[in-house]
């Protein structure tokens, strides 16, 4: 179950990924589960978010932009990314954002 | 239901609000459509993802930061903002990024 993230103060990155997916698993569960694992081994890691209903969306936060292109790059999250064009989404958006100020509450 | 949203050419803003909810309705879902109307009637308003599981994710999507500052000085925005922190959630962050770059597909 992903948390609120308590970050580092601003700025620091979001990776926003919205997606609608395909039916049926595919092995997706699996592959998210180790792809959330691996994220969190990445240099400049520090949080994630995720809810899905219809439209999934996963945020992850990244100390700079070194890291996301790291991570971008890495191998296993590439083979990843080639089964999701090909099985997992319908469709998808990344957007690579600059967090400039965040505030928030804990009741 | 929200759509993956289609947007301009990067730069505009983000912004992130992630919450968990409490316990009851007490009035959420009565609000929480009529800000989605009114958010779409402001200057500078570009769109909005949102999904929730445990834990709530809503993407707004903003031409500049000054439509952000004038949504969050609407009046009736203001009274759901305290009725936030009062009834609805236990805890909620808010993040404001400027997005720099995005990508996606649609299958």
């Amino acid at each position: 179950m992903s948390d609120i993230y308590k970050t580092l103060e601003p700025p620091y990155y979001a990776v926003i990924f919205t997606s609608r997916r395909t039916a049926g698993d595919h092995g997706y569960a699996e592959m998210s589960e180790r792809m959330d694992e691996l994220a969190k081994g990445q240099s400049g890691y520090l949080g994630i978010e995720a809810a899905r209903e219809d439209l999934g969306i996963t945020v992850s936060y990244w100390r700079d932009l070194e890291s996301i292109r790291k991570w971008h790059e890495n191998s296993e999250h590439k083979l990843a990314q080639i089964k999701g064009f090909e099985m997992w989404y319908k469709s998808f958006k990344v957007r690579i954002c600059r967090v400039e100020k965040e505030y928030g509450f804990e009741g």
